[in-house]
């Protein structure tokens, strides 16, 4: 692969990719465990179907070198969840490269990244997403973020109790390396993640981050796994909390009119998906994030 | 309202929009009509559920002068439609003046239009869309058409029973004013809608057209007319055909897919619901458009 790397990126760059990607799959195959054992523990009064269990697809990219491991599943407990690991040294699009910093004389990048989305069953349960990467072109960074989305109307509020759970895991996380992270994250993310024709946000939010260099790469990529662990340590938790809640028919009608939310934010709003898919992504692995079931009544 | 007739608007340009808008509205009246006797005359042995009815819903505008009337239907061979009008004497925003004909040096405008979608509870039924508008700026034009999305695979070739029938209701109504406007106007509307990162089209297709000035004010109201009497002629029997077919569970996911797909199309590229979404449109009536009940597996 050392004949591929481009000029302005050193054999520094692409052992830092290495190792963000390494590491981005070790956490791909720990969370997939982690649901795994949740899927197993739901109670059968509430959820009598089998357990289910991921499917891990590889997948090689057509234009330059890398591709992915895209993890599939379809559960009782998780009605729908995705954890997909990519990782490439290629080349941005002119038009991509236009929007990238360090891009403009050399579109040569290489990446890693992580990015989930898990839909539970159960109404009480929040939709969860994750998404991490390491990027470089002339210039490194790292970006990424997680963020809650809790279906019922009681649960949408900045003091509920997941939301709690939830925004204290991820300010942990941030004020480790640096106290006024968070709030910055956590505005961004606010922001990013809202849909102006409803005047909604699309959840609880969390944090959003990108461009993050603070110049010093082993810290940042170590902010970028504490990101992952407070994650893989506070969504497990918060499912458990759920898990053996009923629910009634007006909060799973609630829990589908909101997914049409997250469709509306998804199509309509999110950089990664309608770039992705204009720029000819992969489309399984990029619409992979659509609920399984929704509805606008 | 003669006082806020913008300069470069004539008292001819109202009179016309106020023809095109009675045109119209009577249209709505004729379709809800006729949707509300098909769901009547829907077998109760498929459909068990009682008849359901229109609820009109008339708005006015927050700018300019103008509203309409929303039309929202909840059925049992219906699963969810809605026929709206609306009219309006307004200025177009910078942004928006910037890409009409007209309305470079003066966002005056007037319009009047009718859209509907109708989504059938049965996915042997196909899901119908119609959209035609008069607008004025200094130019006027007419802009529109009708468009079929059959749900299950055997029914979406251009040679199925359905297609064949609904294409040879539009192409008379075409070729009544110009044997060349048909082949254009499917030509375009095969290149509207269609589902690039999909590679798909949305349906069978039908007719699309934009900026339609012939010269001949009259003949075009009038083949804008024809296109609104062909789709009430024709869209009626292809439901007659369908209302007495049984369909399996099998046939039911296929739709909900299916009606992803459509919501993949509206939300990623419709003009009519970015743009109207993005400009602060009137949100009950865009996304009215969008299916009762969808899945992406």
């Amino acid at each position: 692969m050392s004949n591929l790397t481009p000029p302005n990126l050193t054999g520094e760059i692409e052992q830092r990719r290495a190792r963000a990607q390494a590491w981005f799959e070790s956490l791909q195959q720990r969370i997939c465990a982690e649901l795994e054992r949740l899927e197993d523990e739901a109670p059968a009064e509430l959820y009598p179907e089998p357990a289910g269990r991921f499917e891990m697809r590889p997948w090689t990219r057509e234009t330059g070198v890398g591709g992915g491991i895209g993890g599939y599943f379809k559960g009782r407990l998780f009605e729908k969840a995705c954890v997909h690991t990519s990782a490439a040294t290629s080349r941005f699009s002119p038009e991509m490269a236009a929007t990238m910093p360090g891009a403009d004389k050399d579109p040569s990048y290489v990446s890693a990244s992580i990015s989930l989305i898990v839909h539970p069953r159960s109404p009480r349960a929040p939709t969860v997403h994750l998404n991490t990467r390491f990027l470089s072109t002339a210039v490194s960074w790292f970006g990424g973020g997680a963020d809650l989305t809790p279906m019922l109307p009681e649960q949408r509020s900045q003091d509920a109790d997941d939301a709690v759970l939830f925004h204290r895991a991820m300010q942990a996380a941030c004020d480790a390396f640096d106290p006024e992270w968070y709030g910055r994250y956590k505005a961004w993310c606010d922001e990013y993640f809202y849909l102006p024709h409803r005047k909604e946000p699309r959840g609880v939010g969390g944090i959003f981050y990108d461009r993050h260099d603070s110049g010093d790469f082993e810290r940042d990529f170590a902010f970028t796994q504490a990101v992952g662990e407070a994650f893989l340590e506070v969504y497990p938790k918060i499912v458990r909390h759920r898990m053996d809640e009923p629910w009634t028919e007006e909060d799973r009608q609630a829990q589908l009119v909101q997914r049409g939310r997250y469709v509306e934010f998804n199509l309509l709003y999110d950089r990664g998906t309608t770039f992705g898919l204009k720029a000819g992504g992969n489309i399984e692995t990029i619409l992979s994030s659509m609920p399984p079931m929704v509805s606008w009544p």
